[in-house]
């Protein structure tokens, strides 16, 4: 048996398999992500969700622990995590970028590109079932462009420039200023509001008005339309840094930006991703692909048969 | 007799003049910015810098002081200068909007533009000799476009996607690596040390790196070329919003950035910026303009001579 876990942003999933691929048990918890949750707060979660997976098992039936994680790992958070999976019975966990787990969610193919859109972008060609080039994900001030960030700081820029008298009014006013309960009359007040609100908070919380682009471009907003057409050109241009030629693909795609924002949007959008529909797999998380790969470090030889069982499997349970 | 002073970010000057615009006394103190140095510092500086110019007058002979000072103003620092300036035995000082001040140090007219260009972007039109109608000054997140952050800031980006293969090799790169101590070999660890190094500090400290590309311009850099051509483009539009038929200038220029950087540039950059010659004025400071304002404020008429003969007096004193 063995256990294989996604810890996201805002949740964490695990699943419990055995080596036909066959889903023995699941667990969701929350955010994951030792960076933005914080390391003991992560700790928590994954084993939160370790523990229900694990549930009627016993955990000597576990042969290994596979966790797909965003980032560079910290020693204190391999320490504290190979701590909480050791009260309960099991081994420390193999940890796996994000990306190769997302990519392996989409295919069992070895081979191919992934591309994350969600608060920030990141893309890789993958070879022999490992990251081989990975640009992107330097965060927020220096990268991520087309990201949910990249997005919702344009959206603010420009509804402050609006009110500002500088750039044309569009219809994302209302929508910024409705989220942050701010009154749109009189302007002034409105955009000394607005601009004191958003120097409150983080930066990166910009990301939470990438949504807002979305809505107002189905309005066919042309300030919002503009800001997803640069978007949707940077991530054309961060995937196109990694094609090489006789690599064809797949392309597994994932994060909140691409898959409920571009992908579920007017195809241009989509036809400017530059990505022949045949080749493109959309995917949620990274729970399949962990996975995959806690399966292939026990020698285990996924095949595309064992690959649909798992993947039907885990769309069962989760 | 009279006190005028310049409250800046990195440095605060003030003048004691007299009715016919004869300068009396002259001092120099460090920051005087609340925002950017904090409250007590601010008070600390433009006492400091009041109490040299002042200096073989008694205070009863002053019958105002007037500084120019950015943004709003808390009752924190208002108070705290009232008690600063008392100990000396003056009155309250009548502050006024730096960009106000620095329009004047320009000209004696009461109309025309004035626009800022140093750490953030600002530019205003100006009525009646009082500011009509202000757009920018949003700081780094929200605004600021075509400012040092904002040059700084795309400095910055395009050199960690250099050294991520994404974007196209600049010159920027070693002056950028230069700067901060970070060895350009290999770039898989420059880029590294580069992203930890500039999330380690404050944002807005990417101002730094605006100078970089002025430099690398000038080596015929085509990503420092189109960075500074965007930038221009920005501050020309900014200058734009506030621009109005039959109001045709003076259009008085300042900070680092237009006046180290763009007008001290290639003649294309000052093209850009849609400024012809004739129209156009730079100013160092805004101490000129404070001056005037002190004058203005008491009754005093100043006319071109008045305003010749108090830039010169202060020219020779700083």
């Amino acid at each position: 048996m063995f256990i294989a876990g996604d810890a996201g942003g805002t949740s964490t999933r695990a699943v419990a398999i055995d080596r036909a691929g066959n889903v023995l048990g699941y667990g969701r918890s929350g955010g994951g992500n030792p960076t933005s949750a914080g390391v003991a707060a992560a700790v928590v979660s994954i084993g939160a969700a370790v523990e229900s997976a694990v549930n009627r098992l016993t955990a000597d039936e576990v042969e290994a622990v596979a966790i797909a994680v965003a980032g560079e790992q910290t020693e204190a958070f391999t320490t504290q995590l190979a701590e909480r999976l050791g009260r309960l019975g099991l081994r420390p966990a193999v940890l796996q970028p994000d990306l190769l787990a997302m990519f392996h969610s989409g295919t069992h193919r070895p081979e191919g590109y992934g591309m994350i859109a969600g608060t920030g972008s990141i893309a890789a060609r993958i070879r022999d079932g490992a990251l081989h080039r990975v640009v992107g994900g330097k965060g927020w001030l220096l990268g991520d462009a087309g990201s949910g960030f990249w997005i919702g700081h344009r959206v603010a820029r420009a509804v402050v420039s609006a009110l500002d008298g500088q750039g044309p009014a569009t219809a994302l006013t209302p929508l910024v200023l409705k989220t942050l309960g701010i009154a749109a009359e009189p302007a002034r007040s409105a955009v000394r509001q607005l601009v004191s609100a958003l120097y409150g908070r983080r930066p990166v919380q910009l990301a939470e008005f990438a949504p807002l682009a979305f809505a107002a471009v189905a309005a066919e907003d042309p300030v919002a339309r503009q800001i997803l057409a640069e978007g949707a050109a940077a991530l054309a241009d961060l995937l196109s840094t990694i094609r090489e030629p006789g690599l064809t693909g797949p392309v597994v795609l994932g994060g909140s930006v691409l898959v409920r924002g571009y992908l579920a949007g007017p195809a241009e959008l989509r036809d400017r991703l530059g990505l022949p529909t045949e080749e493109a797999v959309v995917v949620s998380d990274g729970v399949v692909g962990a996975a995959v790969l806690a399966l292939r470090g026990a020698g285990v030889v996924v095949d595309e048969r064992l690959f649909e069982g798992l993947r039907a499997g885990v769309a069962g349970v989760s």
